[in-house]
């Protein structure tokens, strides 16, 4: 934390845990006979329970999204740019929550879990969620909230595809939808990505078919490589030349000929590969990239998104990068004229900016103006009118 | 091999195999104290040798280029959409030369190879390998061959680098350069892709610091991952989507909700990383992207690519193709630039073409139309003039 808690930071914040002990039956036809969610809540709820805010998170996400868990944190919670009293999503004016999606390793229920049935941990045993599970598990914890209905959902990348998918399963349940760097579906090249990433991982000597937590061990390289692959496709090419260029690490002027780092670029990967490793769970890693491969809500109307979206009743606002690779702003039109089709209210921007898919949680100015001017007006209704 | 050899092909062809006992100085500082180029030759040198046609190979490719090697090969050379009687370098016209690089690992010396001093395979004391040393060797294979003077050196990729090189390195010594979906330099984005399929191969258990034959073992995971990730580079988002979309892989009509192969695209890449253990080695793959990453003409003029072409004496053809991600037009558009402001002759064609950084190895028309009609140019002047 820094020295003196910044005034537009939620300052130090505690997470919270809720039990569920009736059984969710998931999309794979498996259930879970009870889980927890863990999850953060910042700002307070109104008398009209009308001020709510549900933010998910993406792939590498948990429930930190904002402020500091104790003194000691050198970064606050993953979406800090956004999130606090003055920001766009005020929490002088909304009452926010996040949770950990079923599936995570920050807490809530998940494959390092003890499975009660077993008594060992789920890991490998751990079904797949998808997207759809997730949005069922979060109206649960809405509903052991008392939220009837969130002013608003928000998220990056597959959080950005839970807003989407309440507002097809819930549309009574949302006011407004924040869809942010999103697709509709994967492409096949973010396929292809993923199971590199997945083949890195299950390759892994000390997978042990997902059993790794018996033996002591964690897949560290498997797991390292996908998240160095995920990087590279976080970033835009421009992003990358403007921070590594070519430069070689510091305190070389020369090649070496060798296979040690020798570009500033390898050095940031490697890093990030290995810092990864000691926060995150290579089952649930495996599990995310598999949610965001099947998801797909325009599937069951034989991929007409506008079928899928006929029933929606949150307004959108919808935001994409120019530098995005990985969804391009051409997926989040998508959305956007699938709902147009549907004569849904939605904004659109697309702003200008050139750190690639990252760029959602970038303080990029346009980025945080559009977005604040939006929440405002979501903010003045939660305060005219209630639910 | 087909059941007749169809007329445009150059047939049955034999690798040749040429000795050097010189010692070669390598960029790395080390020297070959001999090595061996196994290389294919197709139509016939004319007298005057002015009709002699160099081609340069990409990260994967080896000396055939074209033909069979025997009746029983199912595939024809990597280049034989370009590469025979009456294809853009007609075989009927131009005498065809193409070597397996050193480092290769398709009979050219390379970490495979026996290493003499020790009586072991070089596995990774092979030193590493610049565009430069290929440039380099290569000269030494036109002496051994009789030819001063190439009519063209042609390649795409890392191929095509290498005729840029040659272009700089020996301006005299060819008359044409047709430089193919090529980059003067990788990008941060190109190294850090490289990196992480280095890593791959580097962090499998199997790889035992290079020294895996010495283990009667193969780093399969590893390289596999690396092909694996290749290929995503190698085809356009386009490619993919035409190719795989969605598609659940042939005989399933629903998710298993699994991580084996469901999509088409996994399944695909899975192939080719798996065949592709099968007939590369993994040294050989650590050296070319190392080559790949380390090439860079501008480097010794502080940047300035123009100041890096000021002697070059060949015409230029370069061509790019507008879904090439991984060397974009952009790229392109560099060396162009960078000849004209030195008023060298380059003629540029951008190819509309989906099938991303592959294209160069495709039937694409418009391609196939602007390399033959560039290559009718040379071979009148090879006709007429003579060296």
């Amino acid at each position: 934390m820094p020295e003196s808690i910044p005034p537009d930071s939620v300052g130090l914040v505690e997470p919270k845990c809720a039990r569920f002990d009736t059984a969710l039956t998931l999309e794979c036809g498996r259930s879970l006979p009870s889980y927890e969610l863990v999850y953060e809540a910042y700002g307070k709820l109104n008398a009209e329970r009308s001020n709510a805010i549900l933010i998910c998170h993406a792939l590498s996400g948990t429930h930190h999204a904002a402020g500091y868990n104790s003194p000691a944190d050198r970064k606050p919670g993953w979406w800090e740019v956004c999130i606090g009293p003055g920001k766009p999503i005020d929490t002088n004016r909304f009452f926010v929550i996040c949770c950990n999606n079923l599936g995570g390793c920050h807490g809530s229920t998940g494959p390092t879990t003890i499975n009660p049935a077993t008594g060992e941990p789920y890991g490998a045993d751990f079904p797949i969620i998808t997207v759809q599970d997730w949005v069922h598990s979060q109206a649960r914890l809405a509903d052991h909230l008392g939220i009837d209905r969130w002013a608003a959902i928000a998220g990056g990348s597959l959080g950005a595809m839970q807003a989407l998918q309440w507002a097809i399963e819930y549309p009574h349940r949302l006011r407004h939808a924040v869809v942010i760097a999103a697709a509709p579906r994967l492409s096949a090249q973010n396929i292809a990505f993923n199971e590199v990433a997945r083949q890195a991982i299950r390759s892994d000597p000390e997978f042990h078919s997902g059993r790794y937590q018996n033996h002591q061990v964690v897949p560290r390289r498997g797991l390292m490589l996908a998240r160095m692959l995920g990087h590279i496709t976080y970033l835009s090419d421009q992003a990358m030349r403007a921070k590594f260029g070519r430069d070689l690490r510091r305190g070389k002027d020369d090649f070496d000929f060798h296979y040690e780092v020798e570009f500033e670029v390898e050095s940031y990967l490697r890093y990030q590969g290995e810092s990864f490793v000691n926060r995150f769970d290579a089952n649930t890693y495996l599990l995310m990239t598999k949610a965001l491969d099947y998801f797909d809500p325009a599937a069951a109307f034989e991929g007409n998104l506008a079928k899928a979206l006929v029933g929606v009743a949150a307004q959108f606002l919808v935001v994409a990068f120019t530098s995005d690779w990985r969804f391009s702003p051409a997926r989040s039109r998508e959305i956007v004229r699938a709902l147009l089709d549907n004569d849904k209210e939605v904004s659109y921007a697309e702003i200008e900016a050139d750190h690639g898919h990252d760029a959602f949680l970038m303080p990029v100015p346009q980025y945080l103006e559009v977005f604040r001017t939006y929440m405002d007006k979501v903010a003045a209704e939660s305060a005219e009118s209630g639910v």
